[in-house]
């Protein structure tokens, strides 16, 4: 089979590999049919990753068909189209004990520590693969992982109807979190540096925009609440100074949500979250979040069609790297098929 | 009646009031019996406090007799011995919607938004007084109110059986904690960079010590606890230097708690947060825990004697905050008495 290798960061290969077979009974083999291209699989890429290792098969965002199944699989059967979590937890350590595997301290990514789906043929453990709902293709249902890692963060987050919620950046992560966000009876202000992004973000759903390149944001956002400030507030934006902003605006008793991987320290006044006694609490992939995002697609509740801008062929992938690399605006998701 | 007010920082004077009164139907009259002077006290009395206001009469760990009540109060009577809760929520904005009134939008509390217990007499609402046990002396019950701070603490970092808890600091703070946390099947560290008050954390029941001038402590903590960190670290030292040192140190899907009012920077990478999805909890004041720590001293499982090294008469109370200046060893808590 043809997979898509990184050696060494910059060095993104295509070379021949035996096909992966069977090795327990309770895994399947996946023929993969979609996978697509997340700013994480860009940061490996590019070396910028802090927790990936080399050589790698990237691709976490993994759509496919079942072509085989061990004796015991029952989850699913030969045919099922399917979509798989990333994360594989070692099932011992503390973090397991209380049901947090996605930040296992053993943790293993496909795509990040183990080959991930740029690849045709993939082996996985059964209770990995979500069968996928008849009416979504397997592009759109690329976006399905994503929609996980929105959840997570609200999840995490513990919104609640009558919270009054800020999501700070309206790119693609934040997009993801204002559609799972909708559902709940909640005051969503969306705040960005481009107006194109808030005016989308307001036609997707979002009460109120506020440009961060405002003179006082803080005190547009403070305005918006009736001087409270959010009672939950989501970096989705995860710049140095985002983190000391959401601890300023938002108020007392507040949840405010980190989801970024960037190391150079932020200013922290420990004032500010103590004084509020506020949360501040890391969102990092999904805790078998994937039935959630499939039953709210059954419901009707999600809508992912339309969201992916781009596809290209796995024979194509480094064009698709490369598109990525200009930052054409009209770039905003990129999905390889097979 | 006589009252030591603040008329502005570093200025502590004795004057004479009139006697307050009853002007509610919910409230009772205090005779003053003992009050305990706080690291926060001191700060207000310096004009360092970011929240306090001027003039002040300080004080907010206060034990008295009931004098009057009003006619719908029946929580208390004539005669009985209370403790006076020093948290007051307006009861309307989100953080006491949730039940959070320690930090409410609009708090006062009692020694440092209003009057606190520095006077002879003071009128409250029964809600905020609690009978004391018998056993109890006026002196020792001023220990009370730092009790529920910790355990406020512990309630923001939902300590469990089976946890390993880092009390940072072993000073009058950490004590109270360790002395709360003790009843927990958890392992407890205790860390602080002086040799004697770790070997009183040992005598009192930590079962590690670390000595925070090791040339890596951080390595000592996780050899202790096999590698994965502290599932919950508190921060009872509260320097700029803890709160990173805290992040960096604590396992993955663990807790840490702020607990500092220091308005100075620290450097703090949201990577941490985001790759352990560590939660960090600010802890305030307490919320409603007096009636908790009530009950552990029925239950015989806190002993709040012994604690109490100083005692003055309120006449006195100037001499009481020069002594504090002198930082003597062996002063760890002076009350007031009347």
């Amino acid at each position: 089979m043809k997979a898509a290798i990184v050696r060494k960061p910059n060095q993104l290969e295509m070379v021949d590999m035996e096909n992966p077979r069977i090795t327990d009974e309770h895994q399947v083999l996946v023929q993969v049919k979609a996978a697509g291209i997340c700013g994480s699989d860009v940061h490996i890429y590019h070396g910028t990753s802090p927790v990936a290792t080399y050589p790698r098969i990237l691709g976490h965002e993994i759509v496919g068909v079942v072509k085989e199944t061990g004796s015991k699989v029952d989850r699913v059967k030969v045919g099922d189209r399917i979509i798989l979590d990333q994360v594989m937890p070692c099932g011992t350590c503390y973090a397991c004990s209380i049901n947090r595997g996605n930040v296992c301290h053993n943790l293993k990514v496909r795509g990040v520590h183990e080959h991930g789906g740029y690849r045709e043929y993939l082996v996985a453990d059964q209770k990995d693969c979500y069968r996928l709902p008849a009416t979504i293709s397997f592009v759109d249902a690329v976006m399905i992982e994503p929609a996980t890692i929105a959840v997570q963060s609200l999840h995490r987050a513990e919104l609640r109807d009558g919270d009054v919620l800020l999501i700070l950046g309206a790119g693609a992560l934040g997009s993801s979190i204002l559609n799972v966000a909708k559902r709940f009876n909640s005051t969503i202000i969306a705040a960005d540096v481009s107006e194109e992004r808030l005016s989308e973000a307001l036609a997707k759903g979002a009460h109120f925009a506020v440009n961060m390149t405002d003179q006082n944001p803080a005190r547009l956002i403070r305005d918006i609440t009736g001087g409270y400030g959010p009672t939950v507030s989501i970096d989705a934006a995860c710049t140095k100074d985002t983190l000391p902003f959401l601890l300023d605006v938002t108020g007392n008793a507040g949840r405010v949500i980190t989801m970024g991987f960037l190391e150079e320290p932020s200013p922290v006044s420990q004032l500010k979250i103590t004084a509020k006694e506020l949360d501040v609490r890391g969102s990092r992939l999904q805790n078998k979040r994937f039935q959630e995002v499939l039953d709210l697609i059954d419901d009707g509740l999600l809508d992912l069609t339309g969201a992916v801008s781009h596809t290209f062929d796995f024979s194509d992938i480094q064009e698709a790297f490369r598109l990525i690399e200009k930052r054409d605006p009209t770039v905003k998701k990129i999905v390889i098929t097979f």
